[in-house]
């Protein structure tokens, strides 16, 4: 066995051997092969793909390249939940209190990859105190005690992936479907995911750019968990503009305080409301999606979740003072309106070009050495099919990064795209794969 | 301009402009561009090719990252030929000579590429004395002279080529027109070639497996070649078996000898005999093939050629003893027949495992460290058409390398097809193009 007949192989378009996929993986991992031959490797398998037995034998070798955590000891059925990738995205905070205030263990281990904002635990360090370094015993026990633990990745986690990543981060082959299968899914099962809904966003802030390549991903997500034995349900979600208003770390926390208390943006609450029933059903807790809804706007209503999110915060060390107070949070010095030039509805908004303002301003990763500004980021004040007259507020932004002021203003102006009112209204979530 | 979006360009099929063609030959040249990314935009331009006008681009930015060879001063219209790699081929010996006897220049200078034979520099050098590292001084000045000299590549010669070249032979890459056409292109024209015969090989020997890519390179020659302003004609030659009788260097200057004595092989005679007639069409020498077919049979029959290769080696220090009596040559000291297990009619040659046989038994480079046997290579006593009667020979080798006498019995036999006899007799010339 060797690389080049591999590589000439896929070129090819046949089907790799499960024991040539595990050699790669293994090889490669252990800087074997060398990183020019795994990226014509790559570039093959993204113009003659992989198939879904080919995906699932590369998913297992990821996984098998590191370490695996064992969540058996948690209590009850634990969900867990994953977006390919978006921007703005809060869901997890959110989300996560729902479920658990319903008793449904939600058991989150989270990696800190590069993103237009920062991750899940770079909103949670955006609380202080707050820890997110927990041993895996400390996240089997917290979520036994209050069914809620979200922890960063300490174990060694899926190295192949890591150092594939990389990789196809430099070498344009990061939009594959089973490169993006194997990638997510490894992590989700070496890290003791069992059922878990994916929220496959689409659209031009997305891996996925339109509706047929993320049915496509959605299909291969399913079929490779099948093979695995584990549950895995699928959203396809627009992302045709950011989710909710708030981008930032900050911002996105009390963002997700106010969806808690039943005051947050409509697509965010939907979205959490449609991933929760999901979840619900997964857990065995409800029979429908209808009974599941009932149930998570009860704990809205009634303010558990909110409770159970400050419950999570207090129990990893951060001072919820903030959480019942979100006006104690410190946001970025500077703060600048965005006006609009134009009279119409908004008809779309650039979720990438926002999300490359964000990262600018200071709230996102360009490297993984860039120290995060916690306080900065964009509100958006007007989202799709709003109606918009010249001079009003667009977006506000926080920054403490006076040299990207100029540049924030215009590409957040040439974001979004004002004109005729949209013939049909938005739809946010555009399709359910189970 | 960066090295990802190029990348991605090509991967989605797009054309890519001038410039960004020459930053990435360069910034790959200088090690700016890291053979990872090279790697995969290779891989894209594998499966979306680049048009007539990227490989023009390409192939300039080879010439330009290297030495050019000012050949100006050779008296009279020079002419060059060159194969796209063959087994066992002998041509530039036979052809050099015949074309020189007749007053054409044919002033060759060579790289020394890795082959499962060594190249026409291994060949020559099977002469003892025989020195072609000559200055290009001397080489215009002995083409001159004796209308003939053979070289070594001695300055920088497209050293983008060279890298690339390195990079493709372990990627799996090498099998793209536009490439191949930049690589054999740019090292052409930056050693002064201006008229070309180029013999584009078919077959399991070949790069290129089937007639119609064959057909689609030599178009992709002939476009790219006037695009510089230079004339390239194509003959496409069948590699269903090694051309000749001999694979190995030594024992391909006795070839070359016995064919210029006129008692050659009959394909590569005829080989010899169309490449040449397009040589002197090209110099102005004649005006049809037919004229120039007699004219070089009539420097067969009247010893001239064979005196040209003569001169050839005393010009360049060999001791031409050998070429008047090539028993000279000394073999390597195993001699081995292989026998025909089966009666019937050779139906084909596997090309390209006859020449790995013939590396194997030291006849060729596996890396570009290895030293050459020169007399060690294998004799075909039986080619595609002939009758074979069980028990016949088919073949002998020579080698100083005991270990691989089994392996060599065991694969020639297997390079040998034998069956009912053909259909249509064996075409080896398969189209003219020009």
């Amino acid at each position: 066995m060797n690389i080049y007949d591999i590589i000439e192989k896929k070129k090819h378009g046949l089907t790799l051997k499960d024991e040539e996929i595990k050699y790669v993986v293994k090889d490669f991992t252990n800087d074997i092969i060398p990183d020019y031959q795994m990226a014509a490797l790559l570039m093959a398998i993204y113009f003659n793909g992989l198939d879904v037995s080919e995906t699932y034998t590369l998913t297992e070798a990821m996984i098998e390249s590191g370490d695996k955590i064992d969540l058996s000891k948690i209590d009850g059925k634990k969900v867990d939940k994953h977006s390919t990738g978006g921007v703005g995205d809060t869901t997890t905070l959110v989300l996560g209190p729902m479920v658990a205030s319903l008793g449904v263990p939600f058991a989150k281990m989270s990696g800190r990859g590069l993103g237009h904002t920062g991750g899940t635990l770079d909103k949670l360090e955006s609380i202080p105190g707050m820890h997110i370094d927990l041993s895996t015993e400390e996240l089997i026990n917290n979520t036994n005690e209050i069914k809620i633990a979200i922890a960063g990745q300490t174990s060694n986690i899926t190295p192949a992936d890591k150092k594939l990543y990389a990789l196809r981060d430099t070498t344009a082959t990061v939009d594959n479907i089973s490169l993006i299968t194997s990638s997510i899914l490894s992590k989700k099962f070496a890290m003791g995911a069992d059922s878990l809904v994916l929220d496959v966003k689409v659209g031009s802030g997305a891996f996925m750019k339109d509706i047929e390549s993320a049915e496509e991903l959605s299909k291969m997500m399913i079929d490779v968990s099948k093979k695995f034995n584990r549950h895995t349900k699928i959203l396809i979600t627009s992302m045709e503009e950011p989710l909710g208003y708030a981008i930032g770390n900050a911002l996105e926390v009390i963002e997700a305080i106010e969806t808690l208390k039943g005051n947050g943006p409509k697509d965010l609450y939907e979205l959490c409301l449609k991933l929760g029933s999901k979840l619900l059903i997964m857990n065995g807790k409800c029979l429908s999606e209808d009974e599941a809804v009932i149930l998570l706007e009860q704990n809205i209503k009634n303010g558990l979740a909110l409770e159970k999110f400050i419950e999570l915060v207090e129990k990893q060390g951060g001072d919820s003072s903030y959480i019942k107070n979100p006006s104690n949070f410190i946001l970025s010095e500077t703060k600048i309106e965005v006006i609009s030039d134009y009279t119409g509805y908004v008809k779309s908004i650039d979720a990438l070009l926002i999300g490359e303002v964000a990262r600018d301003l200071g709230a996102g990763r360009l490297t993984k050495d860039t120290v995060l500004d916690l306080g900065a980021g964009i509100v958006l004040n007007k989202k799709i099919d709003d109606k918009v007259k010249k001079g009003d507020l667009l977006a506000t932004f926080y920054t403490n990064k006076d040299d990207e002021v100029s540049a924030a203003i215009k590409n957040i102006k040439s974001a979004y795209q004002i004109g005729e009112k949209n013939k049909d209204p938005y739809k946010f979530i555009y399709k359910e794969i189970e």
